[in-house]
């Protein structure tokens, strides 16, 4: 048994937001600490880890430590609707979730079964990384849409005072630099150059619903896979994409 | 022959998109009182009734009563291209319908064949309902959007103090609960408790050209078809659909 | 070997987005007085004549005169991903042309393979006109939007004091006047009345680059290709279409 509240249902509504850009489904493990979520999206080429503290919420109450697997898209659905002004509560309730949504005189209630997951993801990836970039969201989403014009790949490369990007199609070429105290670059922290390839629509959903000006991290070794994190309020999600391999 | 003006061709292209949002063909009826139409919806469980009283418009002559057969989408169309600041002629000649819009030293004349209507409707549903529900546009509009995610069907409920709402599908429940002075519920007015349950669609379709803003009525009774009914200025428009019995 | 720096990259973005709602690909002629380039469209019944003069970089040089020929659609791609305040810096390298976008710390480099365009155009039609209509780009777009609910074509027809407009199709009929002076025209200059009948859609594509609230001029003869020209600032960029005959 578990009862949490938290009092701008948007809140909630974003952190899961950030999730379901790259995953369908997962399961929540609530304990005393807070909420995470660990879950690969269907392809296996990358997985998302999310954490929430308790503190984030007006009341937080659990029995023993819980797993909760939901269909993400179909919550995410639910969570679109919210209001503005309105409480959320989220309670289980004989294997279903239950959503209280509570405005002034008004309270909608959806109930979600739960569901077995897929499959169930313990760690994250660990690579001991060469360079820290820390970007700033917008410049980001503009660099991801420069390379879709050119290829479905895009390689980033870091190094001590620059980060680049680079892009190879049939139609042309790309190459873009930034500097560190550019409008995109706010620190690079490189003890080597690294450079790596991605796909390009994966980046994309991983910076999606990154908050407007927020700053976003970057970790590049070279060929190795890359981790991207950013918070939402107290909530901290971390994206891991492995490299794209020319073959 | 009839030559009617009105001076904000917007507002007759709103009262237009009102009867469209439902029917595609349809005969005004156009006598010294106003012009009304009734018309089914082509799959026969929804219609429309709409009146306009011949004092909303500037200039409005006619012979004799006359029954006048369009294509509503294609004077919906043409009624959309209308500007800010125009007037609008509407009149009879060799069997055409003329519209004349007249803007400052412009002017567009649109020309559309009458037509045989498929079917003619003459009266309304008889029902004894038991409920009135006062409610207000944007609210139901949202709770339609709610319930279209679980399902395409949607129950309202009735009583005293509360309409309620709710629908269920594969991926889960919605149960909603608006009292009497919620942002959405204006006044209820019941005999006895009512309840059924409707096609989201055609519900959604109905709403869909009330003015911002504007009271919304609700007319309900267990199992039988629900009355909705609003004004657009001087113009009512109401609408019936069948209920949806779960076989 | 050319160079050419323009301040405000987003200007040249509209000057190529006037080309490429024409003709997919052409050849920059690149001379000491300005840019100028000549294409048909891919079904040959239009032509896009465009130039705009040297003076309007703020560094123009070259070795000699340079025909330069691109897929104007992959250009178009690349230049509207300009941001604000980025110049660029257009120059061939290899038989491939360099497009430098530098913002503040900053810089992007495209480069796209120039290409045998597939036929080349040298001079525009040679009609003896019969009227010259100028009038205002927004109520010229709304006119095409207006004959495009009733027909693919439209005939337009200028006389010393009017120009008209007629379409009819399965759904009926328009006519629309707009004398001197109304919103719609600034000025008419007819030798004899002039009447022709173009395709909707070509004439849509020729007007959607032009500024907004500029003025579009219109040169129309009976039954001969109409001339529409309009300004992007120093620019010019002039359209001829066929006109289509009733068979």
């Amino acid at each position: 048994m578990f009862e949490i509240k938290i009092d701008d249902a948007r809140y909630w509504r974003d952190c899961v937001g950030a999730i379901v850009s790259l995953v369908d489904e997962g399961s929540f493990n609530i304990t005393k600490e807070g909420i995470s979520l660990k879950a690969m999206d269907p392809s296996g080429i990358s997985m998302v880890s999310f954490f929430i503290p308790s503190k984030a919420f007006s009341k937080y109450s659990i029995d023993k430590n819980e797993s909760v697997g939901l269909n993400l898209e179909n919550l995410n659905k639910v969570l679109s609707r919210t209001r503005d002004n309105e409480s959320l509560v989220m309670k289980d309730s004989d294997n279903k979730i239950v959503l209280e949504f509570a405005g002034e005189k008004s309270k909608r209630r959806y109930k979600m079964p739960m569901i077995d997951v897929r499959k169930n993801v313990d760690k994250e990836p660990n690579v001991d990384f060469d360079a820290n970039v820390e970007m700033v969201e917008a410049p980001l989403k503009d660099i991801l849409k420069d390379a879709s014009l050119i290829s479905s790949y895009v390689a980033f490369s870091a190094s001590k005072n620059q980060f680049s990007v680079s892009a190879r199609g049939d139609s042309g070429e790309l190459e873009e630099n930034h500097e560190v105290d550019s409008n995109a670059i706010k620190k690079i922290e490189a003890k080597a150059s690294a450079n790596a390839t991605f796909n390009l629509e994966y980046l994309e959903n991983m910076v999606k619903a990154c908050p407007l000006g927020s700053a976003i991290s970057l970790w590049i070794k070279n060929d190795e896979p890359i981790k991207m994190s950013y918070k939402i309020g107290d909530a901290v999600i971390t994206y891991y994409l492995a490299p794209y391999m020319e073959s």
